[in-house]
């Protein structure tokens, strides 16, 4: 009995993370807004009155999807992340991680829930635009407090914190809008090649070569 | 008589570039479905009428403002840095104008016609789309070009250039998201904080100490 729960729980949830990634995918494809119901229930393969059964509506679809991306996020990227007391070694996972979710998690044309929480936070309620921005705002810290402890260690270069938080986070964010993971860069090789650049860009010559 | 002609281009050219800016600030704050030709008109202060004097449609309106961006980012960046004939030296440019051009001619809500070339094109028409992304891609060329002839110089961090470009390329378009004019970042520090970080990130520190 215990099991079939388990197995239905499951199929619901693998079921709602199908219909996530489609609709995501159509809703950057497209625009939010252009995106019907009928459109996502038509490429999830289900009815429309079915797809009812798990949103209530385009605008909820919305924010669970992005909600759904920062939990992905936060299994993914910021829980391994606290767990590691080494500022260096917690940022070289933060990259890796993050690079590893946004390519690793997309379909070919490179959409992903995770990305979406970025483009289209015009569509959600104001209370749910707050959800996602606090959200965000534990990674950002998280990548603050970081590069703040490298400073303390003496292993950051002369650079101002929010310039260098913002500057990576851009750098991993644009992954989505050009890596195809059929293209001719592993993945193995974007994480390698990205986290090169961020830390030569951030972190004294010293410090790095110590570690080597 | 011809005078007089001058006067009108060009307050006929500023109205237009006041459209673009009103236009680009309203589609990326509403998202551009959401935007009706009504809502850009009030907000200009003209009649209804007196927008589809400039512009035939919506869709017309941002492919517009789209090509309005890449024309700017032609003249700031793309031209002055084609003649410059040192790679380090052009590199350099490309980054501080790039910049400054996302900032200075940005509203306090970091809204700005360049912005939105990477954020709407979901909603031009296959043909305009093609137009923008051949622009789009004479910039990446150059800055692909740009970190070649930095290896070829023996200047460049053993890095992938594709991934060097596109990380370039990320953190620069990403300044409009985060940076706000009214905050305790200059302009000046941006552009020097993202220069130090970017040239950290994939030259050599020979080839820097150097030029100093």
């Amino acid at each position: 009995m215990r099991k079939t729960i388990k197995v239905i729980e499951s199929s619901e949830s693998e079921r709602l993370a199908q219909i996530y990634l489609v609709a995501a995918t159509i809703f950057c494809e497209k625009g939010y807004d252009a995106t019907s119901m009928s459109d996502i229930a038509e490429a999830v393969g289900i009815t429309k009155a079915g797809i009812y059964h798990y949103v209530k509506s385009k605008q909820d679809l919305l924010f669970k999807i992005m909600s759904f991306g920062m939990e992905t996020l936060e299994k993914d990227v910021i829980i391994p992340a606290k767990g590691i007391a080494d500022a260096e070694t917690r940022l070289k996972a933060i990259i890796a991680n993050h690079a590893r979710l946004i390519t690793e998690g997309s379909t070919p044309n490179g959409h992903n829930p995770v990305t979406i929480i970025n483009d289209e936070v015009g569509g959600l309620t104001p209370a749910q635009r707050r959800k996602i921005i606090n959200r965000k705002r534990v990674y950002l810290d998280l990548l603050r407090e970081t590069l703040n402890q490298l400073k303390n260690e003496g292993k950051l270069k002369d650079v101002n914190i929010t310039v260098a938080t913002f500057s990576l986070f851009g750098m991993l964010l644009w992954v989505s809008r050009w890596y195809r993971s059929n293209g001719s860069i592993t993945v193995d090789q974007l994480v390698e090649e990205m986290s090169k650049i961020a830390l030569g860009g951030i972190l004294r010559p010293q410090a790095r070569l110590s570690k080597k």
